[in-house]
């Protein structure tokens, strides 16, 4: 059955490249300062893991609006750290399953990571992990009690753990006291203008003209929802124009961009 | 026992092309600008996900009152796809089966497009899949965290799918942040005067001086409960009319079509 | 045991003209104008479902409150359509079930039927089918999504169903949602003062000139009620009396009648 | 175990007098017209269901506060009757059990009493066979819901049925819709000055002087707590005077006959 | 395991004299007219369980804040009672257990006590038997109704007995209705200065200069919080001084005590 | 599995040794007045449990901010104590266990030391065993219960016990009733500029000049914060200084500190 299917893709030990990969399947392109800066303080959080006496688990929380780039950057800085054990707990690979058997595969992430000497543990759209529904609101005690304690709970002597969650309600988080647990907080915004031109940019399929008018008007939109409107796009009024587009032999039609870009933010405007 | 006997409806792979028909039995008929532009849209994100690369997954929900059309609509872009595999997912086929067991069966239908280069999904009635009663208001949090999850987990590489949601409770939706979820939504609108003309004349069981003042009272109507009402209507006062009405030997009684009319939208009104 | 029991008295296929004829316990009389047009309109229905080709399923609900004759109703029109099957699903038959199987008995009636060419179900005080109770207010959510599907889901191609509903709380199934999806609304009335004194003329056991003050005191009456009070009044102040007064031999005291009228209006007046 | 010895209470068939007796313990004595027009009444429906063609099944409520004397009542109604089958349906004999135990054992009495010609069946203290607390309010659904079924399924033909019940939470009846179910209601008052000095007179243990101002004082208790608060005056203030008082050779000290109804009705008062 | 050896200390039948006189662990010390009152109050009611013949369940209800010395007080009843059958029923013996077991051993004590010509039952704490918490309010509403019930049951005839309830929540009794079920109510108060002078003094612990202004800082203090406070305090600021002060070689230091007093009325003064 | 190794590490008597100690992995500094003065209240307790004979049963609550130093202050009071029997209960060892799982091993712990003469329990995060969230808010009224019982029953004669609770949710253990259930509380305080200087000065990684002012900036910050904030500062802005700092070759850089301070304190600011 699927239980069964999804259980072979979750290896028990080491560092999941697969998984982390996929949280960045459009890459990683340079979108700003802030999102560097995140980067850069994550990575020393890493260091600090790696020599740190003291104290042995270090907690880190990004969070922001969906599409915003935390997986991605999570992702990034698990496969930079270089680290023995990184893994990413998803719900993804936990469809379906109960409350308990959910927190027995977290709980046996946690276990299998002490036993590495240096870990990162991503806990991957923590509202979902939680089951969370803002109606309500409804979400899984068990789920938010276990991962309380352990956010908390030491490693073994002489094993040291980083732990970063993301998620896109950390007012819920907030208010449930899961945010008072990680040692510190990242927000990882949308883009604003320039960070979009920058995207808009390394994706090279407007003309040089449309360029600012494009980035203008995708202020303030999360990276992720930013290249699906660009592929949405490239299709063109009548179709069949993306891959003319993509290639460079065309440009994209700004008129078009623009109807589509009204579909997309018409209900939620 | 009956569960036994619905699982047999349900064939494991392909397009069920049955299933498919069955949601518009009154044809497709043209019913404006509005319902066209809804369909040239979606088939052009039919083309993107034959096409794409950087995005395997594109999602995206019909939205509109009971009765406009959304799941006809949605049925149609199926067929017209020619997609190898093209599932719909109904409340129906689901009838007293408990959640995990829905959930379970959601599942397998991505689990098996998965398989396929390219799919189609249709979410019928998504509120109707949550077990959604406005009172509480209760619904299915496992379903919902299902469809959530589902809602942004990407394919294997090299397979591309479009999901398509239908939902006569956008509000609800939102409020759950499924909404969000999709990539893009429509609103499936009623019949205004001008659309519902050009559906009673396709119907033609009025006489022409009929016809205008016929459209103008169902003004507002959805398309689903303007064929029901023709029916009603057409049998007459005394009964017996309904043959001689629709082989065109009779026309409707305008005045007993209004009486219908007033039965129908008293309580509502 | 008594479950055991109460099933060998539901047949599994056929008319069950036993439970059809207990709903109409006092027979029907002539009650006014108001429940005569809606037996009617309810017999269209019936026609409509006979000869139908587009719309293979008409649903229509029967509201009104409690004792107004909304059961007695829907047994006649299913008496009356003829149609080889006839069925009527009210809670009596499902004392102590669980929730799911009551909806497996529920939906074990509608797939019996979808093997007839022409069917008519009588879903019978809806709301205790949905064991609602106002407090709370508290209902079978399994059996609400599991009526509001059946409601909607075609039977097989060429068979052809009528559903009567009746309810003595509209307004909560118009919040459940479960009005409109309902193809027509029918409000079963109390007795004015001329359709009481039909109905007391009919029983024959006033003097002529009580009739009238009689009439006029139970205006507003659901029939039921009335039949419950002219049968206790009829023992008279000291008992005894009934027999006389019910074969002709002696009227009813009025002043007697008055009294226990003040009894039973007493609380909820 | 307990519940095995509970059952063996319980005969399966037949009046249970001495259930019914239990019900009266201090005997019944006229306590006003109030009561007594009650019991004529109900008196009534015995008789009509006894010769009832129409309607075999009437329903009586008799509601009113705590001590009242309501279940006296209602067992001296079936003690009267004279009918073959009586049985008092309380929680007393079902302590411990589940919803659904309870639910099959009241259905078991009713189906018991289908086989009579003549029944009654008493359900006493309804609120208590609903598990009511006003905290909430929490009642069990599956019992209400059941018995609400009951008091309109008809007994098979040929057989008559008389349901009584009481209770002291008429209000939560009433919002439960359980009131209107039942074709009559009786409200079983509290003593007022003159009851109260029947009452006493009866019981013989006050001085004749006396009698007045401690009537005067009960003015509004219920029956079933003046005779506890006579009986633990009896005492007297030192003890040991009970036995003197009740023989009569010693009156009631009205003093502390005073102080032990002050004792009572602080905390209330 | 731990129920099994819980178990073992609970004797089937019979006085069970430890458990009374673990409640007084402080011995009854004379503490003032109030507690006194409620004594002999309590013990008429024995007397009147002794040589009733027409009422055969006397219940009384012990409420105050607690360590007022209500359970105290009832143990000391029933030690006093010399009934053959004396039972406390407190939440310490029951830890862990499910509702329904709870409920079954309450019942049995009851069963148990039915076979005795006399007997006591102490509920002990019956919030705590409810396992209420404030909060919601949550409780048990299997153990409610069972205790609702038991406190209105009959012995079987010739058997009489008492129920002593203790509660520091006589609100939340009230508010189930509980209250309502016992035949009278005493409430135990907190000591005032004079109360609380006598109890001192019987500690002999202060000197004499300090005895009045010790008595009025734990003006309104209950009993059972005095003991422990004056113990507290009685170890002095280095500690060590304990033996010294209750042996009388030395006297209380009244600032260390009022310090000690500080710590404790702190946070809910 | 993993439930199976964490038993293990759970021994069933005597002071556990190391699970104290993790309880204070940066060691015990000075850190001011207010925690030393608690330190000495709680070893006076200690020692009044040793000398009672009146009150086998002493218990204290520790409340304050997360962080404040309230599990390092149980767990040094403990070690202090030389008591044969000192156990901490904490979520971390019973994480993913059901309720009554929980409370059987709360139970547990609580007999076993009801064998020693002498034992000290710490009930470590009361909130968290009690699986609290502030949304609803939620918990387990099985384990508030079982607390509330245990934290009153006495050990048997002889044996003498001292219970220690931590928490920071005072407010919510006050209006569940379980802070009334304690003999005394204390509040575990932030560090003030001066206690925060003292920490700092023990630390000895910021010049002379530097400590006042960053002494000020983490005034009101818990301890176990500032630990945290200062090995993150300790890194430095491109990495790798912690070890130069930490062993004295390097001191922090201020500006630095502050930056680190800015990120950890924005969210909640
Ligand atoms: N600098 C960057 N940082 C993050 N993501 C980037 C960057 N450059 C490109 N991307 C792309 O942007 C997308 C970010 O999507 P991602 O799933 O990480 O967002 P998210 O915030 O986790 O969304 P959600 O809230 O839905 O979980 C990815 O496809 C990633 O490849
Ligand atoms: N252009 C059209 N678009 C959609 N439906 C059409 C069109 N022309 C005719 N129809 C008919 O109208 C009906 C639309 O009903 P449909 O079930 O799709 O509505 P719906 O919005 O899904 O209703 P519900 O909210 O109850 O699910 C179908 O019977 C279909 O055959
Ligand atoms: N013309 C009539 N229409 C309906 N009922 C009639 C008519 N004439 C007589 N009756 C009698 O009136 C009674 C109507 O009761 P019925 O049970 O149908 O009411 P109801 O509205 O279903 O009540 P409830 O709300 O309690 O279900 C029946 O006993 C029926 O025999
Ligand atoms: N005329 C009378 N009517 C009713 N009860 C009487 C009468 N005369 C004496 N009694 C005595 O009064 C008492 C009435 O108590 P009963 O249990 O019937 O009250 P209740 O209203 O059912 O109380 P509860 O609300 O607690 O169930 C009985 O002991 C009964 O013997
Ligand atoms: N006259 C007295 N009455 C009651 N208790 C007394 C008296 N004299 C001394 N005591 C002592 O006072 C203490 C009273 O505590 P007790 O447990 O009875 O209080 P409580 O009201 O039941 O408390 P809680 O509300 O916590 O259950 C006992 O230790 C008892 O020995
Ligand atoms: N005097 C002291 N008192 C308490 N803790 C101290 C002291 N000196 C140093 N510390 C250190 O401070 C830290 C206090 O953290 P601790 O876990 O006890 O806080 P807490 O209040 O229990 O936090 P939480 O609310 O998260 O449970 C420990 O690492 C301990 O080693
Ligand atoms: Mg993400
Ligand atoms: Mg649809
Ligand atoms: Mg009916
Ligand atoms: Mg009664
Ligand atoms: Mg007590
Ligand atoms: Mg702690």
């Amino acid at each position: 059955d699927f239980l069964h299917a999804l259980e072979e893709i979750v290896p028990a030990f080491g560092a999941s490249t697969y998984d982390l990969e996929r949280c960045r399947l459009n890459g990683i392109v340079d979108c700003g300062e802030r999102h560097k800066h995140i980067y850069q303080r994550a990575m020393l959080l890493v260091e600090q893991v790696k020599v740190s006496k003291g104290s042995p688990l270090v907690t880190c929380l990004l969070e922001g609006p969906g599409g915003s780039g935390k997986s991605a950057m999570a992702a990034t800085i698990g496969i930079d750290s270089d680290f023995p054990y990184v893994k990413i707990i998803s719900a993804e690979s936990m469809i379906g399953l109960s409350e308990s058997t959910k927190c027995a595969k977290i709980v046996k992430v946690f276990e299998d990571a002490y036993r590495s000497q240096l870990s990162i543990i991503v806990l991957d759209d923590i509202e979902r992990l939680l089951e969370y529904v803002p109606i309500g609101p409804r979400f899984s005690n068990l789920i938010s009690q276990t991962l309380m304690v352990l956010l908390k709970r030491l490693p073994p002597k002489g094993k040291n753990m980083l732990v970063i969650g993301t998620t896109s309600e950390a007012g819920f988080l907030e208010s449930l006291g899961i945010c008072d647990a990680f040692s510190v907080t990242y927000h990882v915004p949308t883009l604003d203008k320039q960070d979009a031109k920058k995207v808009l940019q390394s994706l090279n399929v407007f003309a040089d003209d449309d360029i600012d008018s494009a980035a203008e008007a995708v202020h303030n939109m999360p990276i992720k929802k930013l290249y699906m409107l660009v592929e949405m796009a490239a299709q063109g009024a009548e179709g069949g124009s993306s891959e003319a587009i993509y290639s460079g032999k065309q440009k994209m039609d700004i008129n078009h961009f623009f109807d589509i870009l009204g579909d997309i933010v018409s209900l939620r405007g």
